[in-house]
């Protein structure tokens, strides 16, 4: 089985709230950015997608469990694995650790539906891009 | 069975992304507003929450499904329903619907748990709070 | 002499910082969300700028002077006076106040300039355009 | 004369807007960043900055120059020169650059202001932090 896909970052000023932690939608965004570059570890920048593959993807579901809470400046690391990869879909689970402790901070998944760049129709997920992506996939999917 | 809290606000410049549509971890902030002024209505102004109740709130799990996308300028409109008020949390479901055609581009979920503003220890819900919440509970909750 | 163009908004808690008070780069946001309501009154909303007019905006030139803070939960007034109308460019003074007590918080300056939306070239400002902002212009612009 | 200090990062999707490059108040949160880091290399980590030297700053003034659009995905390095070191402010010049082609997108300028955690009033600027901000200063500061 695959090991996941890991990307770190640290905590900024910008990202934190009144209650001295990382603001909750904060960590979806953080989602995002790992989405980003495991897409440049499997397929390629994703600025070539469009041009490439003739395809876009929009997230359709996501959900998100906080278990302890990131402080400024603190050092994560996000743990993305693909568990499903779908006609038109594919499902990523994420972990966020913090780094100095090991602790789990947020579980998170997100599903993303590959989409048509005009007009957002489903469109068939491109063979390069799922070939790419199984590196990062779960036996299961 | 009571009616939901509304909420309405215009999409922001700032809100939106590369394809043109609002990024998705924004609706989660959308909710938050509401939260805001839901608890405005029901309670108090949120910053009395810690001075005369000595109770904070953090997020422990959030869902979305996205079903359409919200453009630069739509005005929306979030309803917010308490579907559960337990001991140290409460959960509150949303629908955020674009004004112009009435069309629902979101679905979501929060789970709040009440916390010690020192240690965010769980704390149970003040009497006070869950009276004032009871207006927007469903009739489950 | 006009009256300046007027905006009320309230901070959001997304909107504040680690020190409890709203991050300073959300408050050239804010002047951004202003410029929109200002267009709105002065010319239409801004989404028919490149499909009437043919012409997009960028902002050039940005300066802010920081005197007090702004809170969550606070509401603001923006206040926004053209006091330049170039061939390409107009500039935008902005004073930022709390409702409550009057102070003054901020006050900005920005500069956009008229781009062609494709290259982002410089454009002429349309004469329907600029015939708008005039309304909101301080008798030097 | 001191080299500038250097902080490199790449552009998130969450940071681009409808025009497909970076939203102009995030520049500012960028240099932001930048003044973490630079805090880090000649300082400390700025989570000590209360603890250990019992002062706080903000920023009292802020100006940018935008000359040319960074796009999702660019790789930019910000110059950091501190070239002014009051009694009780700090003033730091910034430019940022596109790493692949080395184009100058952005000037800006940023006037800190050291205070009382508590109260926002001014203090002086403790010796250890003038010391070490030295090193990233201009002759002139």
């Amino acid at each position: 089985m695959a090991e996941p896909f890991r990307h770190r970052l640290r905590v900024r000023w910008s990202e934190c709230d009144l209650q001295g932690v990382v603001f909750y939608p904060q960590y979806l965004a953080y989602l995002d950015h790992t989405v980003t570059e495991l897409w440049r570890e499997a397929i390629g920048p994703y600025t070539e997608m469009i041009p490439e593959h003739g395809v876009d993807m929009v997230v359709a579901e996501a959900g998100m469990r906080y278990r302890d809470s990131a402080r400024f400046d603190d050092e994560l690391e996000i743990a993305a694995t693909v568990t499903r990869l779908g006609g038109t879909s594919m499902t990523t689970a994420f972990t966020i650790e913090r780094l100095s402790d090991g602790a789990l901070l947020t579980e998170g998944e997100l599903r993303h539906v590959f989409v048509d760049p005009d007009d957002f129709g489903k469109r068939e997920m491109p063979n390069r891009v799922r070939a790419g992506l199984e590196r990062f996939a779960a036996a299961a999917a």
